[in-house]
């Protein structure tokens, strides 16, 4: 009989978001008129760019002629996209980047999942706790741990703890490490991470012939000039990093799907026979077989963000989620609860009050105040005790939302 | 230092479009005026329908306003999608398969690929040959191959030959084997599978807990109503079966994206324990984890291809492109060619002439009637001696194409 890939049943219970959405469900069944706010999962709400959308409708017309009609576009992505993306997002800020290193895709998720596939399966991987679930279930998936403790803590991989005992930056690992996540603007923490800290971990990673998986998903959110919006802003990353970045939260292209992903030609790792290989050749193939490449009509709306009024746009949508974080900060603060992020990140991250777990204070927050958020814990072990609220929300549901807690939590 | 996934270095020299690419590249760059006609990938080249384009502008202006906008979707696809399949493309001919069980996805390719991941590592495999190099690369890169011979079969793959000896109908193998893929209509020789057929390899399947990968992309093209479209027509496929269906050629989705993977709830694999685990739980983790679902914009495109002008429009494609297949296949005999398939589905499938291998038709074809087609040694060892010839394209391009060979090859 077919077997199947055993590492799934180390998985646990469900993937935080949808234990989530079926414990928000269950309360909405039951209460009906339960005026919910979410701010849990970190999803846009504000319309789409103007620019994006006019830019999709031409792109849906050029369909609809014979000349200017796309069938399978390279799986790379587009050269005027892949161009766009190196001019504005790298190369701008100084970052040796070309256009044929970027590899657009249509989820940032799919490629952090992806990307194990080129690589061996004896590596050590290191990721940060509370990190974003999705690195460690697909290495989960992917055979590289042994099954979980009773905190959630998988045998074999290494855990770097960040929390307010250490300001949530993670003290580079005293062992080698080979593949080591990091995610900056950080998502939960809403923690962010200076120059001096990143070339710190480049410097490890070149001596250690380690990658790291640099995730930037939230870096239009970066406020303060001084901090670094890509890895390459640092010196050596190109011989140690793989970037990955997306429209989902920048442009709200989170239900449109668009992203992309830096694989320098620089790259190399070691095949089994000692020689070194260029990661960029594995990705490359790995892209050409297993994917299709975006939708052209999505990749016409990505280029647009690019254009003088798509950047004016995505510019206004973001100071308008960062607005929302002021006001959330502001107003937990107000209410007596300690905050941490959301300063550039569209995350603020909470310490429970009254020494609640996190479950237990998202249950609190769904019940007593209609308010859904992302428990800590759900984050790692390391999570625990925290509680992630999302900046993504209107102004008028993000004010109602702390009114409420306000009310409920100011002693 | 970080190690790379080895199995990699076993693929042969580049996936066989790419090289087609490459080749066609170099001949365009050395002769810029050649009128070249492309018959080699199975591109689509008509426009999109006016149904799915119509659709496709209402919701990307529905992303414009906050009451209509689209976040994250389903990751499964949403709702009304997967029913609309349900209905149209399953229940109407008389399958027993529900919108849960629906996985909507933004190509065949990709989950042709993807559904590896929730089957073990020591499944013995089974391929025709020729077939879809797909198939057997994904395995090759999660390493359940040994290297490949100068035939390029790779070891610890079973290989079922497919040519005019058998009628093109793989003889049901008399070992065991764990998975089993099956193109009907088949890509490359258009071939096709009866019912009969097809319940043999349902009771083989079933009697060796056998699962059946049936890629069924080509199903619109099939003329004769005598034959099956899905899989699940037949009695006791629910047991043993997931079944790929695309949008891409049916309504030329190819640059557009969207496709389907169905997972019945009555699959079953076995565990390292013994235990059975139902396949479903096991996709559905993986599609939550690893992917994010298709576009919005594109899903509302694929609805459409069941709205009665989305039907109309997408049969009088099929029918555009059935024309260009009758075309080929009678002026490729008037030029003593002998050919097959290209009734049921969209691809003709020619011995080549004089003896000459796959890829010296190639070149000559395109060095000579600066027609690009594909070499049916790129589909697999027992291709050598054939070559593809794609149906899509314009009348006009068919015809001069095929006005170009009668006239190099009639004798």
């Amino acid at each position: 009989m077919v077997t199947i890939n055993d590492n799934y049943l180390k998985l646990k219970a469900g993937y935080l978001f949808p234990e989530i959405g079926r414990r928000v469900n269950a309360f909405a069944a039951a209460n009906p008129d339960a005026p919910i706010i979410r701010l849990g999962i970190g999803d846009v709400t504000e319309p789409l760019p103007e620019a994006c959308r006019t830019a999709m409708i031409k792109a849906v017309e050029d369909m609809g002629d014979r000349a200017t009609f796309k069938g399978y576009g390279p799986e790379q992505g587009y050269s005027w996209l892949r161009e766009a993306i190196a001019t504005h997002d790298f190369q701008s800020r100084g970052c040796d980047i070309s256009a044929d290193e970027i590899f657009v895709s249509d989820g940032s998720k799919c490629d952090c999942g992806n990307i194990l596939d080129i690589f061996g399966n004896n590596n050590t991987i290191a990721v940060t706790d509370p990190v974003y679930p999705v690195y460690v279930d697909t290495n989960v998936m992917a055979g590289h741990t042994g099954d979980a403790n009773e905190r959630g803590e998988y045998d074999g991989l290494v855990y770097l703890p960040i929390s307010a005992e250490n300001d949530f930056t993670a003290e580079i690992p005293s062992q080698k490490v080979d593949l080591i996540y990091l995610c900056f603007p950080n998502n939960p923490t809403g923690a962010t991470a200076t120059k001096e800290h990143l070339t710190d971990w480049v410097n490890y990673a070149r001596a250690h012939g380690s990658i790291i998986l640099f995730d930037a998903a939230y870096e239009a959110f970066i406020t303060d000039p001084s901090l670094p919006h890509s890895i390459y802003e640092i010196e050596g990353a190109r011989e140690c990093a793989i970037e990955f970045r997306s429209f989902s939260k920048n442009a709200g292209f989170t239900g449109t799907r668009c992203a992309l992903t830096v694989v320098p030609k620089s790259l190399k790792g070691k095949a089994a026979d000692g020689s070194d290989v260029e990661l960029w050749g594995l990705w490359n193939r790995r892209q050409s077989t297993k994917f299709n490449g975006v939708s052209y009509i999505v990749q016409r709306g990505a280029e647009a963000v690019y254009s003088p009024e798509g950047k004016a746009q995505t510019r206004a949508l973001i100071d308008f989620y960062m607005e929302n974080a002021r006001i959330i900060r502001e107003q937990l603060t107000n209410a007596g609860i300690q905050v941490h992020g959301g300063v550039n990140a569209p995350y603020v991250w909470v310490k429970t009050p009254h020494g609640l777990s996190s479950w237990d204070f998202f249950d609190k927050l769904l019940h007593t105040c209609n308010v859904v958020g992302t428990p800590g814990s759900g984050f790692g072990a390391a999570g625990e005790g925290y509680f992630r609220i999302s900046a993504f929300n209107s102004r008028e549901n993000v004010n109602k939302a702390m009114r409420r807690i306000v009310e409920k939590f100011k002693s």
